[in-house]
């Protein structure tokens, strides 16, 4: 129907103008006629519909004729990129963008940038009062999108110096001939580079935050080339897609489950593709890879996400040394590509977990800043233990962290500050005894060392080897094998040196030091806070149930202290964050049903969950080993962004998991839990 | 532990063989003592593990021996590939894979097949009776993975003309030093080429079906060259992953919920990245693709999956058009690179709903074969029409197959035993009336069309200008406009064409005939089995609320007869499948509300379901347009599978969605219903 019609019938109706009869269906379409009342999520709406609560419409309601218009813009001649490439004076172009704020010069001339629709390149405008287009550039918001047609002219030089180095985007603008508006920027929202906005207005922070959007095309590459790498190996790995709407089994993490219209029945969603990456491997398809969501009910620690990206890769035919070859491959690819410096040549060192939780008290210790831990016990006088510790006969580690500027002062309120501070509170509250701190100082008795009394102190510098002001920092933990991902001590040394940093007090490490760690117990004592698989044996699977025994001797140590066993697990571990950690799996179906069923003592019902891995695990499949990389935590390392949310389009915020933009997650209507044969608990 | 000093130990405690205590933490190891016997789902377990039951083990359990042994094998010194392009006579090499048949040719000597680990490649072994590898080949069943030490000797001519043009697996061989048998391939599993396993045993029939395999990298190709095309585009599609635990919205399919810890809060995973990515072009990320999974709890039709991939992307500052031509981009780049002919150059012709309505019947018509449809109601006498239908006035419709042979017996049999068949029988049980079949003949009065009378006889060879022999069918239908996806006759023909191929009486169809379907209604009548938006309107968006109107006069009718409006929406079609959909997007927060509240009626509490849309839109979105392909769909177009389960590692397979191989859906578990505070509805 032509714009006149319409018109003519919207007169027509003008007396009863609530409703415009629908006279063909006996329907009618209500008139926008009051304002938004939202139920569940009051937010401000101010839509430009609500503006006509009390006047009756004269005509076309004005914001159908303005997305009428708006809708009917001119395609653009040029991208930005490729208008910079081939800019020709007095030639006519059409680009869309941005508008920036606007300068008026005269009364006869405006400047304005129009920034590109990425927001990374930009042009300067010129309006003369010449067109109507001068005009209509003063009633446009600012960051409104526009599509702008011009003539071409070389700019004038501003400065004598500038010639033909002159970046393209400031030896061209455009004199202005005619704009569209294509939308309303709203005046109210203040926009700079610094603004931080809201969670709920994610779109704002990425449309003003151009660093966070270089981040999300920066992730895009390091994709790109984990896949190369992948891809050109032989025999090449092959990307393959895994359900995401699986079953619920007792692999160690609690999982989201997804109702189903058949009553009692639910899909779980996977924590990781492991078993049909290894149900792969009994397919004949040995190079498995892909860049899989995972899914973990999770109490949001730290920086996890209840759903996050893992590049996760298997191979058959292979042992763990192959799949850490493989790994580096990927690393070397992206440091070389995308990073300052590339990543070290040659094999990454390998640590045992035995080793990094004694030198650095953690499973993923930073280890570019020293700050060793050593152990005491053996040397200290048992006085001074008790000092330090109520338990009985504990052991105790120490390391020292350098002083500043070899001024015990400043050293000692560095520590002071930290104990006092919220940071320090967990150590102080620790029940085994909170640090025992010590500063060196060349001018007091034994140097400061006094408590530990000559012997000891003597031993202590040997071992430590401490200038004057330096912190030497004590701590006693139980009397117990290494289990877990860190000791107090670890946890001090970490947290020390992280505040060490934050006063300025010791410079922040630079670069990259990549280790596998190996060498993890097969199984660790059950924990409350990880279900684990379910079993009575009293412990869990550390990783998961499918790791493979590392050596002979590991497998013989599950018939008689499975607990001593080793794992041939391997954690990929750079500065103080585990990148991805993998192992060589069990291949051999009665092994692997011997671990769930005797060694973990899980329940028939749970082991029956397995059976899909069993049944292809017998069928001949062959010894192979994987690995998943955190994708979004390997690329929030390379780019030294603290949280993985940096590097993520919409993460989700809240301690619950909210994603605080969307509102999710939200209340399930009557109807929704019908649907499903549910109901809520009471 | 060394392997003697476990065996000790085993020794010592034979005499109470059931439980080898772990003194050390007073926990005990149950033996392997008892056959598996699952409680959920029965399967057949043969373990090694369950061998024992009867008499008191004398040693190590054997299965863990064999298993020390399986996983020390040594490293392959080459791929297959890289082997057969260097390989050189009387050098030692070490190479995985799996056995074929052996064959003896006598006492001292047998040959093998050895495939690579891919299974895409394959060697000779010769074995002679010189090492103990020939008396242990033997012990190794068919199809089982080994690791393979030998001597590469250039395989003997057996024919005088097998020249240099041998392919390289038949000029080399291997003679056997040594074999390492990795895991058993169970003697009782019958596998050739052709066996079709139960989809419980998915593995062993991706490990028997090359084409299956093949099929899966043909998609990991297809994927890198959709990549490929939509990252050279200036500017650029990036990659960027949105978020699966999403918010409940009326889009218009049924979601799957995820239920969270907090009661009664829910996550839905999305039935496409819609809301996602129309918010990324509000974020100044104007060119997004993603292969995403999305999630539909449909009643599983045809040949569709609760979970799938589409190729997903969005442009802002752009029209229909420019995703059109992008797309199309895309196909032309993956039919050049993967298939026998490129695609048609020049844009793809554009036909709109209403056209192929009409002449196919059908919104994703296959246009290969012809047999356009045609109206005849207003040629037909009254007396004819009724005897065809009992609908007052209907609509009538005809098409013509054209007969094999000119034998008009033989068409006669063909659509008797159609009409007679379970496929037939829809058709027959049409209220509205069943077929009117007529065979045109040329040795009967009027040809055949006497119930036409003279003058409409005269019009239909006109209309159809049918041959001797050839079919013509008449078809009713309510007087209604178009509406869903095809019409009775529409499915007649599609169905009579595929039977005339499935019975040689018309050979199948070749090539590939794309097409944009355009033009589709704005609104279309709710149905049941479509939630739509829950609006109050009695119609629902046909495809999406987001779908902008096509042009000015779409949006004036808005106000006026919206169901006569028209959407700016296209799906590409392609031989009767369709490939994808998209459209332009309603980028005007105040136009996208009036749309929801005052057009569909949605009530208030559903509307603000869709608040963080409308405020991304209000902050300044630009313009903007998108689509996603069926990716699971296009790839099984292009290797020319019926279902989209053979591009599908683990597809779906049940009516209810199930994944018959791991089992699932599965009954929750009280625990997991308490962990959501759920509870089953009686």
């Amino acid at each position: 129907m032509p714009i006149a019609a319409v018109q003519l019938r919207t007169l027509r109706l003008r007396s009863s103008y609530i409703e415009i009869s629908n006279l063909l269906r006996g329907r009618s379409v209500a008139w926008p006629r009051q304002c938004y009342s939202p139920v569940q999520a009051p937010r401000q709406f101010h839509a430009r519909a609500c503006l006509r609560q009390e006047e009756p419409p004269k005509q076309l309601p004005a914001f159908l004729e303005a997305y009428k218009r708006a809708v009917d813009f001119p395609p653009a001649t040029h991208d930005f990129e490729t208008f910079f490439a081939q800019a020709e004076a007095n030639t006519e172009v059409v680009l869309h963008g941005y508008l920036g704020n606007r300068a008026d010069l005269s009364k006869k001339l405006s400047f304005v940038r129009l920034s590109d629709p990425t927001l990374q390149q930009s042009l300067q405008v010129v309006a003369f009062a010449k067109n109507d287009a001068f005009e209509q550039l003063k009633t446009i918001n600012a960051n409104s999108p526009v599509a702008v047609r011009g003539t071409v002219q070389k700019k004038k030089k501003t400065k004598p110096s500038e010639g033909d180095n002159t970046p393209a985007q400031d030896q061209w603008e455009l004199a202005l001939e005619e704009i569209h508006p294509l939308n309303d920027f709203p005046k109210e929202i203040i926009m700079t580079a610094e603004t931080v906005f809201p969670p709920e207005q994610r779109y704002l922070q990425l449309r003003s935050d151009a660093e966070l959007r270089k981040a999300l095309r920066f992730r895009a590459r390091a994709h790109n080339l984990c896949k190369k790498e992948l891809e050109q190996c032989r025999p090449p790995f092959v990307e393959i897609e895994t359900p995401l709407l699986f079953k619920s089994t007792p692999e160690g993490a609690r999982e989201f489950i997804v109702p189903t219209r058949r009553e009692g029945l639910a899909y779980a969603l996977p924590q990781s593709p492991q078993q049909y990456k290894q149900i792969l491997m009994a397919s004949g398809l040995p190079r498995y890879y892909q860049f899989a969501r995972c899914f973990r009910d999770e109490d949001l620690r730290a920086d996890r996400q209840p759903e996050f990206t893992q590049l996760d890769m298997e191979m058959s035919f292979a042992t763990g040394d192959d799949v850490m070859r493989t790994v580096e491959g990927v690393i070397r690819r992206l440091w070389s590509s995308l990073m300052k410096d590339p990543a070290p040549e040659g094999p990454f060192r390998k640590v045992s977990y035995q080793e990094v939780m004694a030198k650095y008290g953690s499973d993923k210790p930073d280890t570019r800043y020293g700050m060793e831990i050593i152990r005491l016990d053996h040397v200290l006088p048992v006085d001074l233990v008790s000092k330090i510790s109520g338990l009985t006969n504990p052991v105790v580690e120490a390391f020292k962290l350098e002083g500043n500027d070899n001024d015990p002062a400043e050293t000692h309120k560095f520590i002071t500050q930290f104990l006092d501070s919220p940071a320090g509170a967990p150590f102080n509250d620790n029940p085994d005894g909170g640090p025992g701190v010590f500063i060196y100082n060349g001018k007091q008795p034994l140097c400061g060392l006094q408590p530990f009394g000559f012997e000891a102190a003597e031993q202590v510098e040997e071992l430590l080897d401490p200038d004057h002001g330096d912190l030497i920092i004590l701590q006693a933990r139980p009397r117990a094998p290494f289990s877990g991902g860190s000791t107090p001590v670890g946890d001090l040394r970490r947290a020390l040196h992280a505040a060490s940093v934050t006063a300025g007090f010791k410079p922040a490490p630079t670069g990259f030091d990549f280790l596998w760690v190996v060498g993890f117990p097969l199984f660790s004592p059950t924990s409350d806070s990880e279900p684990g698989q379910g079993g009575a044996a009293g412990f869990s699977s550390t990783h998961h149930p499918f790791t493979a025994p590392k050596t002979p001797a590991d497998v013989d140590l599950l018939l008689t202290d499975p607990t001593k066993a080793v794992a041939d697990h391997y954690d990929l571990v750079v500065n103080g964050v585990e990148l991805g950690g993998g192992s060589r799996r069990i291949h051999d179906a009665a092994v692997q049903e011997f671990i769930f069923r005797d060694i973990l003592k899980m329940p028939a019902e749970r082991l029956a969950d397995f059976s899909h891995l069993l049944d292809a695990l017998r069928s001949g499949c062959p010894p192979h080993a994987g690995l998943a990389l955190g994708f979004d935590r390997l690329v929030a390392v390379m780019l030294g962004k603290e949280s993985v949310r940096d590097v993520i389009a919409f993460p989700k915020t809240g301690k619950g998991g909210d994603d605080a933009m969307v509102g999710a997650p939200s209340l399930m209507t009557e109807e929704a839990l019908k649907t499903y044969h549910l109901k809520l608990r009471q």
